[in-house]
């Protein structure tokens, strides 16, 4: 047996988000969690709300809504000092505030004005407000332009507005989505900022052979431990054959502590299903240290989970699951605090799942598919049609499935400047991301041991080396767009 | 007695639509009547429809059009050759076609294919059909960035689709409005094509100071003859004092020959409106060459039409006029046909105007004013707020002042590469076009004694030398962007 392409789809849809639900964790919070954590350079800001066109590309629409961005201009000190302007995504704005470490801890350093932007149709900057999720009429606004085309707006306005902005350079940064649209934001209004930092942004997942991902993944266990990967590849047929019964069902349920007991074939589909987000989920934050982003988690998680998955192919298949259950509940269980476990969610962040589910079936169209030989997965092909349809039915829209690679170049964009890429090798994204430099001036970063968009936390003092080493590559670009800048102003 | 806000608006719209309503006069006609022109490169070409994307930033509306353009293959001898690629303007394509002669001239030796693509709501590449301009709805994805995106798309498919240009290099190429879309097409969608000539593309239109426009067709006609410009700057007062009695009024239109005579106060203001348009048409096409582009015209008709207007200031309001008459059927009766001159058109090409129409209130906004001390018309602020209302009855819509500088970057351009901006100094869409070179890839060529877009012109033996130079210049360029684009491929 295995996932019909609808629950497939869903789960894929799960997958895309889970990539930046996993950004709108509470970062902060883990910092309690590290109990060897150095004190952090405070996070304080106040708020704005900027009267943003609903519609830039048309001008029937001419109504305005409020943009809702963050502002600190406590390492400000200089006239025309940069100003570091984080291109939201998909969620709160706060969240991404709280959970940018980095630019908090370079501020002082480059005497930068700190902007944080929230992206339209997420948090407060509801373009029809409580009605913006409605209908597909009020929902098409949201796209990746309309919300560039918001970024170029407001910091038009910020360099106008604020006393001492007007000959300050902006740099853009971002991570996942947010990365993908600083790297954007540079490449379509180089005017506005002088430069990008797009942290694990995946932007060619559009284009790259659609197994990718789901490698990465797979590797990711593969080298976490003996066996790993291929007893999660086997557990797919085990979990197939014991819940063939209604015995089956039952240990199974019990076995995982399932708050929910599975009774029919669908509740498999989507257990599994969860079951391989949750692989998903644990390599995008397979960190160096304990944290609390998706879940409260231990240093390396991906290692502890396969301290679990270590048998031989002898093994039973309820023993194979009794381990797979134990791995499961690093992830879901960590503090001992979970009661049962949930299989309708991997991720608390239910902010942006629906906007970002709209996204996927318009223009951020990621094609993802699994064989079970070069990953660790149950097979399932890329079925665009089925994709469309489902988005069809959901939205009223059809996703095109060729407009990103058009809009935004695909591999052809050596012709831009002033972009860093950077991607962990842990991270799964990076198999859409840019992963060797351009040119001079479009530099790919690999941040080795590196999770999703690490670069981006708070400097930790178990951080690997490479990514202390990125943070300063990044910071050494950054000063010398800045310098760049001032030289042709 | 000055003319009002709203007639200057209207007035300020015609010439704006009349930059681009010369571009869409047959200039094939021309040829004929250049007694010792040489013989064309001949103009032939196949007609392709292309299923465009009616709107591209948005997914509700998911309708499609037919997108017409032009195809010649006859110089596209080698597999992989280059594509020159026309940006269409607001008209039908097959008069930018036939009006191109330098794409035809150029094409043999670059081994070119010729593509020419028609710019959505002008000719037949209606999105709504006949519906296209009935209402604000329909009206609504008529904006520069959908059509940067046709052509984006187009390019995308001829590559896919064409047999031999899977690895052609695209070279955009515009003039006028066209030639903005062709530099803007470089910007946003370096992907999509090497390189860009945009030739007399008033990019900067948007920003330069609101009387430069009328200083440079003042200009033309101050160093064009002996008092010229100065005898045209007292014409308004003296047909204010002439037409301010009836007999005034009854000499005034007998004098001109007019088919309506003038009556009313408004029918003056009207009849001034026409004559600031007459000076500004002539600036426009003052080519050193007989041709018949708005109007049959001989060489240099600012200079012919200055023969007229020599007087020095002790003249009678009457004696001038008689002058400004005089210069008047220069423009509108060089061949003496004209039974009558009607003050209702400067140019024959009605196609596109409303479209153009409905771009400078939205869009294309193009601040013009006048002084009467700098420039030799009647002083005129720039109004926006009048301009807006006048586009909202209009329309339906309000023009947005600030967002081609935004969308399109405003001076800060110097991070793109590879356009030639072409400009002659004669022509008053210089005064918003980029008249010096932004870096080694943005150039800028001044042609001295050119016109509006002398240089996409077929060669004539009339040329001066620094249009043969400029097209020697162009194709040099053309030639090293290709090869840059062969040793990245």
């Amino acid at each position: 047996m295995r996932l019909t392409n609808t629950v497939l789809l869903f789960l894929l849809l799960l997958l895309l988000i889970s990539c930046d639900a996993l950004a709108l964790k509470p970062q902060l919070l883990g910092r309690h969690i590290v109990r060897t954590y150095s004190q952090h350079t405070s996070v304080s800001y106040k708020t704005f709300y900027f009267d943003q066109q609903i519609d830039h590309f048309g001008f029937l629409e001419n109504g305005t809504f409020k943009q809702r961005y963050l502002l600190n201009d406590k390492h400000w000190h200089k006239e025309g000092g940069p100003i570091l302007f984080y291109t939201g995504n998909e969620g709160d704005i706060t969240w991404f505030c709280n959970n940018t470490g980095f630019m908090w801890d370079v501020a002082e350093e480059l005497g930068a004005l700190l902007v944080f932007a929230e992206h339209r149709y997420y948090g407060e900057s509801m373009p029809f407000g409580e009605e913006s999720y409605s209908n597909a009429k009020y929902l098409n606004y949201l796209t990746s332009e309309q919300a560039l085309a918001d970024f170029a707006m407001l910091i038009k306005a910020l360099k106008k507005n604020l006393p001492r902005a007007q000959n300050s350079s902006v740099i853009a940064i971002g991570g996942s989505y947010g990365g993908m649209l600083a790297a954007w934001l540079r490449m379509k209004y180089p005017s506005a900022v002088v430069g990008a930092l797009a942290a694990s942004a995946p932007i060619w997942q559009f284009i790259v052979p659609c197994g990718e991902f789901y490698k990465v993944v797979t590797h990711d266990f593969t080298i976490s431990g003996t066996n790993c990967s291929s007893n999660i590849r086997r557990s797919w047929a085990a979990v197939d054959r014991v819940s063939a019964t209604g015995e089956g069902l039952q240990w199974l349920s019990q076995e995982f502590g399932l708050c929910n007991p599975l009774k029919t074939p669908d509740e498999v589909y989507s257990f599994k299903a969860w079951l391989q987000e949750t692989w998903v989920n644990l390599a995008m934050v397979d960190y160096p240290y304990e944290a609390n982003f998706l879940q409260p988690l231990p240093a390396w998680p991906v290692k502890v989970v396969c301290r679990n998955l270590h048998f031989d192919t002898g093994v039973s298949d309820k023993q194979l699951l009794n381990g797979i259950s134990k791995a499961v509940r690093v992830y879901y269980n960590f503090t001992g605090g979970a009661v049962c476990l949930n299989t309708s969610q991997t991720a608390t962040g239910n902010l942006g799942f629906l906007g970002w589910f709209y996204q996927s079936c318009t223009e951020m169209v990621m094609p993802m598919c699994t064989d079970g030989v070069v990953d660790m997965f149950e097979p399932q092909p890329w079925n665009f049609q089925a994709f469309s349809d489902e988005c069809f039915n959901q939205f009223g829209v059809r996703p095109r499935e060729d407009w990103a690679e058009i809009v935004y170049g695909g591999r052809n964009i050596s012709d831009h400047s002033n972009i860093i890429f950077s991607n962990g090798n842990l991270d799964p994204w990076m198999s859409g991301g840019v992963t060797k430099s351009l040119s001079e001036s479009l530099v790919a970063i690999m941040i080795d041991g590196g999770a999703h968009h690490l670069d981006l936390r708070y400097n930790n003092e178990f951080d690997p080396e490479s990514v202390l080493k990125t943070r300063a590559l990044e910071v050494h670009y950054f000063k010398q767009w800045l310098k760049q800048a001032a030289t042709t102003q």
